[in-house]
């Protein structure tokens, strides 16, 4: 098993495995107690301000305790609705499914592949029902675990409700809903150019360059840190400052100021955050077992391009209403509209002429949802070190994944996720119906 | 009414309403606009840093958001026992009931009180029923609220249990179980006196001294402070520093400190925090309704005297358990011998020798909890700006006061509280069983 990752990460990924790299069980917070103890040993402190926490192994602890780092604001489940109970119909293949990684020859199977990838949960729906579930490293049935950018998919999701409401324009500039940003590179880009990522503006999110204006927007957005008047004391301080590169429209960026300039126009067009949509939306309604949360910054917003925290059964839950074209338990909880534009709506040509079409050839982006464009029409929710709701309307499958892997990008980390999830797909499909 | 109130002020609390004063309506959050829009206006913006959200009128605002200012642990409902539905059994007399404050000779009625003391929720159990229930400013029946010294009397219930079942040794020192303090003022006091409350040691709680130690705490345990190298980082980095004054045993001393201490005795002895025990005991066991929390430090230890948040209805559960000896739903949640040592062991003579004795005569404090030793046997947990959980077993009521009150100190609170809770509870003595 070892030689196969050193091939996988030599040939494909561009890195090795160094001898210091931990597995998961060497990396499994059980084994690292960091923050375990009262106090925890000064080598076992980290924390949010110098972002220790976030870095790996310290990492697979802080995916569960995401607020006790900082502050943050509920998203909870309420007690409007009974707690929503899955059906169960364990399937024992699942475990042996083989698939071969991408820009390989050998061959995984799924068992295998999890603590390669530091999987901290994972969950597989098949029309509705449990079919697999797994939890490992910090994460347990009765905890949420950080699903970083897998909260932009949310936010996209709200503002396409939020379109087919009326309640947003998508033809309207970002300058009509958030004068603030009139003049900088956000100002004439419109609503479904931010809510497709085509803006065109000066901003990297190399994290390997310490210049990138990335991290001035996580220092903006860090409640931990103290910021000296005159500097952004939050997001939307910082976002005003960004300038236009080119032209909107043409070229898919991946860039996550989209996603909290979104979240600013669904606050300023209906009145509530996205943590307060998202509890009236989905988690006050729809029967989940334990309440989410989103990250805030110093001025109170949550972070709409990060900052979410779920449950994996919840998340399950949540993919399985989008699947359902917006239904959940026989009620139309969103408008279908809402999801077919996620699903069918777009155009394939901007992501194609990004810098993401090689590693995801046919692949597009709409309502800040990844799709597949492949046979079954698969789409996705992502974010960094591996979290992922992938939903394949084919197979009828909605999977969860949860995870803290030692690599951030998910470029690096399609090459055994992607292949492993169309295995289980493929699978479903020809299962015999009972 | 205005008049009445100067009048309690200048007589009894020795302080003068000014003109600026602001009523309950004039300081409710939804009036004063504390944090809200996106982003706030700069006039509106408060924090945990340098204190603002803690002074009122943001007070007001900030009780029900605690969370949104600081890290903190959750203390989760699970979804082990189906949620608790109460009974209802709304008495309209409660509103008319009469008092006379301590100190004056006017008449108040219950519902006029509840403004001039800036209640956020008030709920009323008579045997078990609501038959009050009350929310003003920020609380709502889905929001939890900062129960601030509260906390302490859950710390020393919990304490109180593990030292039934023998988990905590009360006689032992404190020394014994925490080595770190050896050598502070705490080190060779009982871990008894620590639980009363009756440690001798130098450490002023005198807010209006801005040299008293209970600022270098507060500060050692504000995570959202940066703390440099060499200071403490955490509540447990400053303890050990605290030197004794004087004898332990003889007087009451009322320091958060203790409260601390305690909850470290609990981690090191249990293995766990107060926050993960009152999961594990309470909230996850007894069908809450609303998930608490606990403010924790930079170093994630949550703050045992005054950092639990929790919803009025759930502290009505607590409190009646406790009044039920801790029993709830017919289950023996905790042993009865533990409610005991708090309704009936210790000594007043502490707490006679005290400053308190002055404003609360014949009163007494055991295992964290005020008792008034009248003639109904009343008990209560007491937090600044109002937060009450009182107890009178002869009336069989337990009433649950949450409230953000300009003042902080429960000194000058208790003329208009406690005659209101006295009135409830004799007129429920006298209600005839329907």
């Amino acid at each position: 098993m070892k030689r196969l990752i050193v091939i996988i990460m030599a040939t494909t990924l561009s890195t090795t495995l160094s001898a210091q790299q931990l597995s998961a069980e060497e990396s499994d917070p059980k084994t690292t107690k960091y923050m375990q103890g009262y106090p925890p040993p000064a080598d076992k402190r980290i924390n949010a301000r110098d972002g220790s926490f976030f870095e790996f192994p310290a990492l697979r602890y802080s995916v569960c305790h995401m607020r006790e780092f900082m502050p943050t604001v509920g998203v909870e489940r309420l007690n409007r609705t009974p707690t929503h109970c899955f059906e169960y119909c364990l399937d024992p293949n699942i475990d042996n499914l083989t698939f071969t990684p991408t820009g390989t020859t050998d061959t995984l199977t799924f068992a295998e592949s999890l603590p390669l990838n530091y999987t901290d949960g994972i969950l597989i729906l098949h029309r509705g029902k449990i079919i697999y579930e797994r939890y490992f490293g910090e994460l347990t049935s009765e905890r949420v675990h950080a699903v970083m950018s897998v909260t932009k998919s949310l936010t996209g999701t709200l503002a396409s409700v939020l379109a087919v409401e009326g309640v947003i324009d998508t033809a309207q500039t970002v300058a009509y809903y958030i004068p603030e940003l009139a003049e900088s590179g956000f100002g004439d880009a419109t609503v479904r150019q931010v809510m497709d990522m085509t803006t065109a503006i000066k901003y990297s999110e190399d994290y390997t360059d310490p210049e990138a204006e990335v991290w001035k927007f996580s220092a903006a957005g860090n409640a931990m840190i103290e910021h000296p008047e005159g500097t952004p004391q939050g997001y939307y301080d910082y976002l005003p400052q960004i300038v236009k590169d080119g032209e909107h429209g043409n070229v898919f960026g991946y860039r996550t100021v989209n996603s909290d300039v979104l979240g600013w126009i669904i606050a300023r067009a209906s009145g509530k955050t996205v943590a307060e949509l998202m509890q009236e939306v989905f988690w006050g309604q729809m029967g989940m077992e334990l309440d989410g949360y989103y990250q805030v910054d110093a001025l109170g917003i949550p972070f709409a391009g990060g900052g979410f925290n779920a449950g994996l059964r919840d998340l399950a839950r949540f993919g399985e209403m989008i699947r359902l074209g917006g239904t959940w338990r026989g009620v139309q909880i969103i408008p279908e509209e809402a999801v077919k534009d996620i699903t069918e709506g777009g155009s394939a040509e901007p992501f194609a002429r990004s810098t993401y079409a090689k590693g995801l050839p046919g692949w597009s982006y709409r309502d800040m949802w990844w799709k597949s464009n492949n046979k079954d029409g698969a789409f996705m929710a992502r974010g960094v070190h591996g979290q992922a709701i992938y939903i394949d309307p084919a197979a009828e499958m909605v999977l969860i994944r949860l995870a803290s892997s030692d690599k951030a990008s998910n470029t690096l980390l399609d090459p055994m996720s992607l292949p492993a999830y169309q295995a289980v797909a493929d699978y479903l499909k020809g299962k015999r119906e009972i």
